[in-house]
């Protein structure tokens, strides 16, 4: 078994659960937030602040990976947890998000996928075949299948063609898996993709497609695309309540904490986003009272760590005060502190969704969350006047 | 008592010695590397990790607290350590070194220097009377005397006046600190500043004049200015012939290995430096047989740390081809990881070198030194070979 998953609790009024999934290198609860650390590091943060954190999973990037510096390049070095010196699970996805939004002159056939790569327009291909290969290449513990994204809005045929394809790749997939099992490799377990796009139909043609398949998990592809928050909850919704309860659910690239609060709500596991720590590098971080600006004037003489309900390393050490010197004068030290702070909140924030789950009370969480995160408390009036001003990061890959 | 130093142990044949400091935020032994976080932070390191590394005093520049955040502030903020979450030992220089050779516009006369910020064009004025209330608002537990620096080389006349000016501005410190303790301030120690450049008369000269002053302690000023090794170790070997033996003695700027472990041959006590953390910075890293290129490329599959002989948080986790990748790919991580061995780096050497001055054999401890740092052993060949080539940064403030 690559990958094994128990439901432990449901809530009473709402879809959320809590679960524990256990992979070739350890267990993790959900529902979980994954830390990105796109190249095989998380910026700054060493595995043991990641873990200290309460980090139990993290995700990195195939698409990057596999440029730089090469997928044998890391087998070579032992895999990916030897090379990161990261001994938990790591999950990596398919690698196809990023070919489509970072590379030049893709090109997608039945086959596959061509592009250039944005780092010296070398030109690549990625078959569902390679997607599977490079990633146990890597030595990751769960790995996703190749999926056919669509830009937004398409002609429904366009989607409906995206959908057909990303079946058949899943399909294609799982049979390369196979051929490496015969050949004493692909341990990994492997998530089927939903996609779709919004279009409630099709996610569900989707599914009918890849639930005969033999994944050990799905996740929602296609959302937190430009969408909106209300439509693509809706989606989550739909695809929740298709997918068996037997097997873990991972919404890709979400990341704001109302989103993960409300997908959570509608019985998604499993999360991963850049949103926290990019925002928190670029000087916002995420509290319980909303998204403070570090670099905010009004912080100059405030000694109260960044979040007063915080107990991280960053919070239980530093002033606003200290932070805001930081922000402006030593930017690389405020990286660091923040990303610490940033990685911690959004554990902390998924582990109180679980015990509130446990609880059987996850919709009072959800609404008592949402008040204080709304209430600006704490925050300095500048901020919270001017939040809609203020250049809020929200692209979540 | 601001300050109190305890002669441990004297090398048999060499000045070498080995003691203990007490200021009102502990103790740290002597030897003692310093390292430097300029504007209250070593840049990507938390205090922790300066503890675990095995640092028991920071060094702190008052030129750049006093532009940002301003003294006034991190007195209101509880003082520098409460700002930075340091608890040990801190020293502030005096700010002279950096109008000098930062700022803009700098006149110096009898009553200090004025000049403009290397930020913002201000104007500001700096007596050695500032210097002393500066370093006393931000609560340091040692400070610096303002002294006087000429650009070398400088006609005997120049050096001279400087010289004389050095002595007076001592004395004003000295008796600044005095009226802050009458009202209460002060509590902090003071070092006097020995100068006169490479000219050995006008050094004695000059502590003919410190030596009669009630100091804590006397700094070793003027020298690694582009004199060369040799001629700077000259220099330290009458200063430090001329010191007392009951006060720490501390040369300023100066942290090369090679060169730390030669003024401790010749009885220095204290060093700081930003070289081997602005090295590290920038992917170059001294390790104990010489000094790593990170981006070599003939590491980019050699699965061994930086140092094997090193125990730090990187060395044990972390390849060189891996770290080699961070440089590449994910800078800010290099940064962080390659400061923490270049911190640890620096500290264990002088704990080394404290060692043999117990042991009384620190002659053999530095043969064996230098006969290893010039090996080259471990190093790719490509950077042994190409050594002098190598963008060096040799700067030591």
């Amino acid at each position: 078994m690559a990958l094994s998953f128990t439901l432990e609790a449901e809530d009473q009024a709402t879809p959320a659960r809590a679960g524990r999934v256990t992979t070739a290198h350890g267990t993790f609860q959900t529902p979980a937030f994954m830390p990105v650390g796109t190249a095989a590091s998380v910026k700054t943060l060493t595995p043991d602040e990641l873990h200290a954190a309460g980090g139990e999973i993290l995700l990195a990037n195939t698409y990057h990976l596999s440029l730089r510096p090469g997928a044998e390049t890391v087998r070579e070095l032992g895999g990916l947890h030897r090379f990161m010196g990261w001994n938990g699970p790591i999950l990596t996805d398919s690698g196809g998000f990023q070919v489509m939004s970072l590379s030049a002159l893709r090109k997608v056939d039945d086959d596959g996928v061509e592009f250039r790569s944005h780092l010296d327009g070398s030109r690549h291909r990625l078959t569902p075949e390679d997607a599977i290969q490079i990633q146990d290449a890597l030595g990751t513990d769960i790995a996703m299948s190749l999926d056919q994204l669509v830009e937004l809005p398409a002609p429904p045929d366009v989607v409906r063609e995206a959908v057909d394809r990303t079946v058949r790749w899943a399909s294609r997939g799982l049979a390369e898996r196979e051929r490496l099992r015969e050949r004493g490799l692909g341990a990994m377990a492997l998530f089927g993709i939903n996609q779709g796009g919004v279009d409630a139909d099709e996610r569900r043609r989707c599914f009918t497609g890849l639930q005969v398949l033999p994944f050990d998990g799905y996740a929602l592809g296609g959302l937190w695309v430009g969408e909106g928050r209300t439509l693509g909850l809706e989606r989550v919704e739909g695809d929740c309540a298709m997918f068996p309860k037997g097997k873990p659910r991972y919404l890709m690239g979400v990341g704001h904490p109302i989103d993960v609060v409300e997908a959570i709500a509608r019985g998604v596991d499993m999360f991963d986003c850049v949103l926290p720590t990019r925002n928190a590098r670029r000087g916002t971080v995420f509290i319980s009272t909303g998204r403070l600006v570090v670099k905010n004037a009004a912080y100059r003489l405030d000694e109260r760590p960044l979040d007063p309900a915080c107990d991280c390393y960053t919070c239980t050490r530093f002033s606003r005060a200290y932070l805001r010197h930081l922000f402006s004068v030593v930017a690389v030290s405020l990286i660091k502190h923040a990303s610490i702070h940033a990685v911690h909140h959004m554990l902390q924030l998924v582990r109180r969704a679980r015990e509130a789950v446990t609880a059987g009370c996850y919709d009072r969480f959800r609404t008592t969350f949402l008040e204080r995160y709304q209430s600006g408390e704490t925050l300095a009036p500048e901020t919270v006047g001017a939040r809609g001003r203020e250049p809020e990061e929200t692209e979540s890959r």
